[in-house]
């Protein structure tokens, strides 16, 4: 009888999943709604379970195969503590794991190599490998961390329009296009940031990059900061031996001329996508090659 | 007829009413609960009524001076468009005029003086007289503004810890007591930050004076950089012509020593408070004494 395996993808937006051989031959894939499993585990569980059987159907299989099914699912919060436990005892496969999503980002990211992934997106975080042990850094969210996100780098430009509108700061055209958003008005602002959340702050992050390339001093400024958070703990990481750093997420290929040399030259491009990240750790831990599982160190 | 003559400092946490005679000459005093004329407006206003009362009746007074009286009160959100007008509907006094607390306190900060206060408290605003015309600067609350504030300085001390437990950044006594406050878990200082509001960063402020007082370098690395915020809104009045400014709020007295000299040498003793200000307001807007009325301008 044939084995299958599964990897997962999934959070807060949707999950995706795939299905393959025990030579990572590529069978079928699914998607579903959102995996949250930390806020919602019924319906996280029930959205991946959607997305992997319609992975299953694609490959012309059905839940009968479930008990030959490896599974390794990377979702959102999966680092959680017992986060995980209700959707592993949930699935019906042979083998079936959550992890957090950083794990198969990085394992996609850079195969069974040893480095680490600067996750740049909405909120930043950072997934490292040394002597294959796993651990991440940062990350910790919006109000506390998560420095050079696009969220937190968002905010800054509206707190640097409150500074101008009141002629503490010199404005810049990057200013004055926001601040006219609001219709010139403090209150406007205000108002929104209370009730923002990461994301609606994070919109503002693009427009501070492209700014920034036309020379705009404001937002030269503003990214020099945030970068320097991003580059301070690339430096920690660097510190600690890391030699190989994959950035991912929305605002990956903007960061890379914000950073310093010295980093730039240990970038190298991420190898595959989180998804496939996810399938090969079903495969590395429960496909039956002595050398795959030997080499393996669940984190 | 005698007339009497009414101040009112109100906000969040209570307000406090003062009546007295046309010399401002106290009479009589009284408090009562919260008067947030933004989110509750019947509320405000039945506390500030019940505040006055009392004052009256320790005067010896009654409803029936009501007519006599002339009240001016400086309550938080004040500035808001139109906040004011729904209390000054339902005052039954000769006259009763709303204000934001930021004036009162600039009023009993410093009389008919130009200059500037600075109020240093949980948030942070700067309110200015030049000439006769008041305008406050900053002051926008915590989420975009408020730089310097209590709650952005023990807010940035939280998200120190967390670089810190990362080994991003080198931890310090201050640092360890506080980490050890959350049980060393990082999760615990997230689940308190994503819930906290102004105040509950506001407490950690003072013990970063404490310990910066003690040295603790990172104590003194995060009051640096706030009061540089502190300072930086202060060199914008100083431009502007401002000569004469008083610290107010919680953490004035602790942040004297952190500001450049050349701000030290302009800061002056508060004459008196917010709430002797809203009744100097009055008597100088309402009191028959041609002096008095001819000296001041309603900003």
């Amino acid at each position: 009888m044939t084995d299958y395996f599964i990897g997962v993808d999934g959070g807060g937006t949707g999950c995706r999943a795939v299905v393959a051989n025990a030579r990572g031959e590529v069978l079928g894939h699914g998607t579903a709604g959102s995996a949250n499993i930390v806020t919602d585990t019924k319906t996280a569980l029930a959205n991946v379970m959607k997305a992997i059987d319609v992975a299953l159907k694609a490959a012309g299989l059905d839940a009968s195969c479930h008990g030959r099914c490896h599974a390794v699912l990377g979702l959102a919060g999966g680092n959680v503590e017992g986060a995980g436990a209700p959707i592993e005892a949930g699935l019906p496969f042979a083998h079936g794991d959550v992890e957090f999503d950083g794990l198969i980002a990085l394992q996609g990211a850079l195969g069974d190599q040893d480095g680490a992934v600067a996750i740049l997106g909405t909120g930043t975080s950072y997934i490292v490998r040394q002597n294959g042990h796993v651990h991440s850094v940062g990350g910790w969210g919006f109000p506390l961390s998560d420095l050079g996100s696009g969220a937190r780098l968002g905010q800054s430009l509206l707190q640097e329009c409150l500074l101008v509108h009141d002629n503490i700061r010199p404005g810049s055209p990057l200013t004055r296009e926001t601040l006219a958003e609001f219709g010139n008005r403090p209150d406007n602002l205000v108002d929104f940031a209370w009730t923002a959340k990461p994301g609606d702050f994070g919109k503002y992050a693009p427009r501070i990059f492209q700014y920034a390339d036309q020379g705009d001093p404001v937002a030269v400024r503003l990214l020099q900061q945030s970068a320097a958070h991003v580059s301070e703990t690339l430096d920690h990481l660097i510190r600690q031996g890391v030699d190989r750093i994959s950035l991912l997420g929305g605002m990956a290929p903007l960061y890379v001329k914000w950073l310093p040399e010295h980093q730039q030259r240990l970038l190298v491009a991420p190898l595959a996508d989180a998804l496939t990240g996810a399938l090969q750790l079903a495969i590395k831990r429960y496909a039956q090659s002595p050398r795959a599982t030997a080499n393996e160190q669940k984190p």
